[in-house]
This record gives C-alpha cells, sequence and structure tokens, in this order.
C-alpha cells in the first residue's frame, strides 16, 4: 500500500513562500465560510512519528483562526477515562458545527501501538476498527466532514528524521526510547497500519496517504486538500436543518427494517401484533399488597445497590412513556432506595443551542454515568424516533437512521459493562385522558397540564406508530425494550423494580 | 443557640393533610414564576443526621416539578475533584436562572465533621468559613436566593431516631458505626455548627433553625418558608437584566476602592502615574538575538513544563492586551514547548445562552486545568471589566462587584496549588494602526481585521482607564498582573516566555 506513495518529492523555500500566501489567505476564507455553515470539520492526522503530524496541527492553527479550531490529542487513559464507555473521551469532545476538529493520532493509536505489541488480540482488534467506521460514519451522516491524512516516512527516512530531532535544541524532548523501540518494529507497524487504514477507509472519511519526508511538500499537500476538501463539502451541502420537514408517513417496520433484524425478546410473539398491543393493561395490584411488596422491593434494591456500587458497577436507566403514565413517580420510587450522591436524574427537554450546535447524541454522552453510579434519564435519546419524528423536528434520514445509531451508542454502553434498562410505561388513551382530566381538577396537580398535552394526544397514532416501530428496531439482546402497564401505577412500579432487581441480580452474579 | 428553637412542636396528620393541598398548589405556582424569572435559587439543608434532611428534599421533589430542581449531596473526593480548587465542585454544580438547587449539608458538610474530629486546624476552618461566605456573597450577588435550614435534634431526640431508622426495614442502611460515633460526639457537633451558623450568618444568606423532631411539623415550616421567600424574592426583584445599561463613567480607583487596596507590586511606582503609562514601549530586540534566544527558552519551558507535570502543578495562563497586540502568536509560542495531550486553549467570546443562565463566573470554574495540565485563556473572566464595562453589557453594580470577585475566585486557585499568570499585552495606538493598515492590506491577514476593531479603536481611552483599573485592583501578591510591552512583538513574546520560566522555577523549587 505505502509503495504507491509518490515519493521524494519536495518544495523548496522560494516555491513554498510563493504559494503560501494565497494558500493561507484562501484557507481563512473557507473557513469564515464553514463558520457559517451548519456542519463541523474533523482533520485527523495519524502515521509514523515525525513525519509531521504535530508541525501540520500547528500550520492548520497559525494560518487559520485558532479560536474555532480545537485541536486533541489524547494520552494513556485516566481513572475517569477509563470509568467511562471506551470512546466517551472522544465524544465529548467532537466540534461543534462550523468549527474544525485537529486531531493528532485520536482514536487511531491506541488500536495501532496495542496490536503492534500484541497487546490486542485480533478478534478485538477488528472490533475495533468497526467501532472507528461506526463513529465516524455516525457523524459524516450528521453533515460531519472528516478528513484523514496517514504521514508515512519510510524505515531509513524515519531514522533519519528522529536523529535530527534528537539533535534540536528545542525538539529532542520529543523523542524517546520508546520512539526508537517503535522504530525497530517499523515492519509490523506498516503491516497494521495496513489493515488499518483498508478497514477504516470509507466513502465518508476517506484515507489520503502523504509523503512525509519533505516539510514543504507535505504542508502543501496536505492544506491544499483541506481547503479543497472543505470548499467542496460546503458547495455541495443543501442544509438538512433548512429543508423543510417531509409528511410524517409511519409504517411499522415489523423486521426491523433495511438495517437487520432487531430482537424483541422480551416481548416476542407473532409478528403480526405490534409490541404496545402485546401489553395486558389489565394488570392490578391491591393497595395492601402494595404496601407491603413496596418496603420489600426497596430494600432489595439498596441491597443491590450497594453492591454494584462495591464492583463498580455503573446503571443507566431510560423511562419514556406516555404523558402522565407515571415516570416521575416511579423514579421516585427507585431513588428512595439510593443514596443521593450516586445518581443523577436528567430530565431530558429541547436542546438548548450549544446542544444543538453538535450530534444529537452529544449532550447524551455528556451524561454516561462512571463506574458505581446511577444515571437516570427522565425522557431520552428516544426522543429522536419519536417527539422529533413525529413533529417533524427530525427529517426522515435523519430518524431513520437513528435506530441504527442508537443501537451502537448502547452496545457501547453495555460492552462497557453498564447495567442499561429501557422501560416504556404504558396506558391506553383512556387512562389518559382520566388522568388528564384528574390534573385539571386538583389544584396542586393542573401545573403539569398544558395545551400541548392535548395537542400531542391528537396524535396518538402517530405516536403509537412511532413507539412500536422504535421498540421493534432497538431492542436488543444486551438491551430489550421493557413494556410495562401503568394503567394501574400500583402494579407498574412493583413491576419497574422487580424487573431493575432482577437484572441487577443477573449482572452482578 | 440552640436552646432557643421552640421545641416539641408537632402537627398531625389530618392537620398536615389540610394544609398540604393548598401549599402544594402555591409552591408550584412559586415555582412556574420563578421559571420566568431570571434568578436561580440554592436551598441547603444542615444539621444533625436524622433531622430530616432527605426526606424535606425529597418532599421538594415530590410537591414541585422535579425537572427544574437540582439535587446534590458530596460524598468523599474523588481524584477528578482532589486535582481541582476546593470549591471547584460546588462551581459546577450551580443551578441555572430559573430553577433550584437542594444541596444536603454540601459545602458545610467537610467543615463540620472535619473540624470535629480534629482533622481542620482552628486557622484554617475559620478561612473555610470565610470561603463559605464568599461563595453564597458571590451568588447572592448575582440575584441568587439563597435559604438555609439547619435541622436539629437533641442528643436524646438523636438518639431514639438512629435506633428508629435502624429498625425500618427499608432505611436502616442508612445508619452506619459512624453514626453512632458522631452521636457520642454530640456536643462537639453543637460546639462547632454553632460556630459554623455564626460565622456564615449573613443578611444575603440566613440561616433558618429548626426543630427536626417532628416530621409533619418541620415539613410545613421549612416548605411554607420556602414559599414565602421565593415570592418576596421574586416581587421584590428588578430585574438586573432588563435594566439599562447606565452611561460610563470612568474614573481610576488608584487605591483599589472601597473594597480595599490591592497590591500592584509589578509596576509599584508613583501612585499618579496609572501601571499602562509605565510600561516603556520602546523596548526592542534585534532579530538574531530573538532567533538565538527563543530556541533557547522554549527548551528551558520545556523542562519546567516536564517538572510540573511530574510534580502534578498545573498552570492557568491568561493573555489579555489591545486588538492586534499579539496574544495568538505569543501563545503558540508557549505552545511549541508543551505536548498538545497536556494543555488546552480557550478562546473567550462572548458566552452562549446556557453560559448566560449562570454566574459569569460558572464557565470558568468548567474550565479549571487539572493538577499537572496547562489551560491557556484567549481573553478571560476579565471580559466583565473590560469590553462588558466598556460596551454597558455589564451593569454598574455588576462590574464593580467583579473586582472583588475575581480576586477571591484566583486566591482559589492559588491557594490550591496552580501557577495562575496574567499577562497585558501593551501596544500604543499608532502602533495598533499600523497593524490594522498591514491586516487591511495583506490578503492572509485581512480577515482577521473587523469593523468592531475600528469601533472599538474610537473608544480607546475608556478602555485604557478600564485597564488601568483593573491592574490596579486585580493586582495581588498572589497573581499579579504583567504588562508587557509588544511595540516589538519579538521583545514581547521573549518577555512572556522568560517570565513564565521565572515563576514556574519559583513554584517549583
Amino acid at each position: 500500500m505505502f509503495d504507491q506513495i509518490e515519493r521524494g518529492q519536495a518544495v523548496g523555500k522560494a516555491e513554498f513562500d510563493a504559494a503560501a500566501s494565497e494558500l493561507r489567505t484562501s484557507l481563512i476564507l473557507t473557513q469564515q465560510e464553514l463558520r457559517k455553515a451548519d456542519c463541523p470539520v474533523l482533520i485527523i492526522f495519524g502515521g509514523v512519528d515525525g513525519a509531521g503530524k504535530s508541525e501540520l496541527a500547528g500550520l492548520l492553527n497559525e494560518w487559520m483562526d485558532p479560536r474555532w479550531i480545537v485541536t486533541r490529542a489524547y494520552g494513556p487513559r485516566t481513572r475517569d477515562e477509563k470509568s467511562r464507555p471506551e470512546f466517551w473521551r472522544y465524544w465529548v469532545d467532537i466540534p461543534p458545527r462550523g468549527q474544525i476538529g485537529v486531531y493528532l493520532s485520536a482514536w487511531y493509536s491506541e488500536p495501532l501501538v496495542d496490536r503492534v505489541y500484541g497487546r490486542l488480540k485480533k478478534r478485538k482488534f477488528e472490533r475495533e476498527l468497526s467501532r472507528i467506521g461506526e463513529f465516524e460514519r455516525c457523524l459524516a451522516d450528521d453533515g460531519a466532514l472528516i478528513l484523514k491524512f496517514w504521514m508515512h516516512l519510510d524505515k531509513a527516512q524515519q531514522k533519519r528524521r528522529l536523529r535530527k530531532l534528537e539533535k534540536h535544541p528545542a525538539r529532542h524532548w520529543q523523542v524517546g526510547k520508546q520512539d526508537w523501540r517503535n522504530w525497530e518494529n517499523y515492519g509490523r507497524f506498516v503491516e497494521v497500519a495496513e489493515r488499518i487504514i483498508e478497514r477504516t477507509d470509507a466513502p465518508y472519511a476517506p484515507w489520503r496517504l502523504v509523503d512525509g519526508g519533505d516539510a514543504g511538500y507535505r504542508s502543501l499537500a496536505v492544506l491544499r486538500t483541506v481547503r479543497q476538501a472543505i470548499g467542496d463539502h460546503l458547495a455541495g451541502r443543501t442544509s438538512s436543518r433548512t429543508r423543510p420537514p417531509p409528511a410524517v408517513q409511519l409504517t411499522v417496520a415489523e423486521n426491523g427494517g433495511e438495517d437487520g433484524p432487531a430482537t424483541a425478546e422480551s416481548h416476542g410473539g407473532p409478528a403480526s401484533r405490534p409490541p404496545l398491543a402485546q401489553v395486558d393493561l389489565g394488570a392490578s395490584v391491591t393497595k395492601p399488597l402494595y404496601a407491603r411488596k413496596l418496603p420489600k422491593l426497596r430494600r432489595r434494591l439498596n441491597e443491590l445497590y450497594q453492591r454494584a456500587k462495591n464492583q463498580e458497577m455503573a446503571t443507566m436507566l431510560v423511562f419514556e412513556g406516555w404523558d402522565a403514565a407515571g415516570k416521575g413517580g416511579t423514579i421516585r420510587r427507585v431513588t428512595a432506595a439510593l443514596d443521593a450522591r450516586d445518581y443523577r436524574i436528567h430530565p431530558i427537554a429541547a436542546p438548548n443551542d450549544w446542544e444543538n450546535a453538535h450530534h444529537y447524541l452529544w449532550r447524551f454522552w455528556q451524561r454516561i454515568p462512571r463506574d458505581g453510579k446511577f444515571a437516570i434519564f427522565d425522557r431520552s435519546w428516544y426522543g429522536r424516533v419519536m417527539v422529533e419524528r413525529v413533529e417533524g423536528f427530525a427529517s426522515e434520514p435523519e430518524w431513520s437512521r437513528a435506530f441504527r445509531e442508537i443501537r451502537e451508542f448502547e452496545d457501547q454502553i453495555v460492552e462497557h459493562g453498564t447495567l442499561l434498562m429501557k422501560f416504556w410505561l404504558h396506558i391506553d388513551a383512556d387512562e389518559q385522558a382520566r388522568r388528564f382530566r384528574d390534573r385539571a381538577e386538583t389544584p396542586y396537580k393542573s401545573w403539569k397540564l398544558t395545551d400541548e398535552d392535548w395537542r400531542n394526544r391528537d396524535r396518538w397514532r402517530e405516536y403509537e406508530a412511532a413507539v412500536n416501530e422504535m421498540v421493534t428496531r432497538t431492542s436488543t439482546a444486551a438491551a430489550p425494550w421493557h413494556l410495562v402497564p401503568f394503567n394501574d401505577k400500583r402494579h407498574g412500579r412493583l413491576e419497574v423494580l422487580t424487573r431493575l432487581c432482577e437484572a441487577m441480580e443477573r449482572k452482578l452474579g
């Protein structure tokens, strides 16, 4: 692969200076255009040490306005980073729309180095590469432009370069023992790098191989590509933000739609009956039984919470459901068994402007609990495929790819060792009407009822179809949906607590 | 102090239920009003374990809309919290305007417990109490309503309460060995608590002592106070946001103004000459000398950076200065000596809406570096007393109290062991005009020049007076201002690097 790189090209000082002024100006103008656009740009430099990665990052910052550039490199994982899913540290750092993120090796560093030194088994390595693909595709789908440069040097060139750096009065510290050890493993590095490039080269995030032998040449080559690619991207992009929302047409894809079947194990049954129709809304519990069972469940949950804390297992609970189904009351029954230091409740409303400037999953990545803690979501990322879909806040391509994005997001959480549970609190339209009336009539409840609640009721059928599709397509073996009947709140609460305890017991072993 | 609490009052179930419905309704309405207001509310529960702190937090969440309430309790400090200034964890958690923060013991817990068990010396303890006062005053000045309840039980009551909790099937886990140990030290707890209350009782954050013996009584007492206090606060408040900005009248308070003299040690001199007038703008360095010195300084800085990393010392650098003074170029000369994994540059522009919903210092608390790291600010919190003052974005009371707020903010950073350096890059108006023209004429520089730059120039005198006052009032022994002449950029950069190296050497010992 690397022998196809055009070698030995050089650009002299005079030629460089002549080109620089024009290139600088057009880079700046391009950046100004980008500032007004609704997409972020990610520029990733991978490759051989000494081939100019940091110099290029420096040049980008010097030639453009550094206030709108975020430059990131990642070292060994801190405790904080280790206690969250692997890609957490990258997700929280993605650039907002209109800005540029410059990354030195970033998510390519660990797979490369760990694989070369045998710390990463082949299967895990391949999974890492798939994960990178998912991450980049997810951002690209959202409008991000992703530019990846693999800076190359051959073995002799690298040796010369390291020698030269060692002698440089201000740069010698950049070369350590590890760099020479890496150099000795040059062949193995090339082998692993080829596999990485092959697997992570994609139309939405193509690799560009660059000969890093000559500073002038590589700078012009990379920066010209950057300028051109951003310009093309902006020119070719019709803003998805300004596009009118499409007419809502809900059809439930029983088998999970184009991107493969999703298992809905917790509510199997004849494929012809949608999930919500299978919920037995007649279930109920008497008051005395409830009063007897609730404290027992609370105690059991409390014991499990203490064990989870000792074993450093994180727990994420998602509560979705119809308006007035009883989310708030249920959450309080859960938190009654926990210590306030160890949980956070995240009520999810419409995103603010800063959140809107990022991928919609970004704000949820910010809320991933660290090991041993609880994060409880009162509504969640599922808004994307419910309210945003039905009300037209998300376009059809946006919400339809969200099913896959959400599965991939949740896979990473579960893989980290976190317990993730998703509850749909189900009631029927009559019960909702009864509760709305009750709210309207009870002084301290009437605030809960807004005109919007009544409006949403009018779209019950559309929401129902959206929920059915959501459940079908995002129930996975690792994180199935739990549909819980809530026409009787007592029954519903006990059911949620029971399932939570059972799941914790299973996971804690 | 505690014997003045009215004791033995009780509210029966019937009386409680009768009062509850009305109280709930008015609390909800009050919260709705608050949502529209521009101030946050902080409710702090301190006091004896078992006196109902968590129950009250639970009730507030049940009776009001929990989506707009943030409830926080703090455990032993995590590594993450230890590697930042002490109040960092509280600052990042303050509620936004329109919302309520409910705190269990929070910043009162450590001083109380640590003092009782002798882990906190008297002098340090008293300083902690002053710090709490500063923190609460800072929030109150910004419009926050602060309600503090000290929940009291006498020794016999507490014993009964702990016994009862131990027997409760779902709550027994709340009582551990430490609770009984605390009970045995009851007398000492009361003594320390009295001192805490005495020292932190203030008009803007008064303590209310409540008998926690009866659940019905204490709930009604506290919640009625909450309702009343929020209502009064909203009624009495003329929004500072809607008030028109006052006419700008700049007078330099040479001696630090009403809140005490600030030392301006690095630029002492006749009090009659303002600091900026003392800067020698003629200083310059030849190109060859610059070329010889720069790499040496870079190497020296790199060595110091490595030592700072090993010793886990954090560094915060603030760059302020006239437009076109050379902030960006200087920052790049600093970062050239650092590894990209260990620094973050924070370009500070106008706050976004979410930042605006908090105290103006909140966004800077979010950016405090952890131990061993660099945080570099391209403009900073000093915007409050410069651009916000001169352009009228901050009202006179807002910017004039900012001098003290900033000193207290910086004190905490320095006290934590962080090196904090503040540079003012100084040029004169002629030099600025020359650079503006150069920018206008150089294709790749012209983007840097906007109409706003020319407008700001018209207000040079006003900015100059504001800067002089800022330097005078915020130069402290711990964090003096460094005024660096930048008419000659080469000289300026070398000067910044030299002073940085010297300060790091001193601090690292």
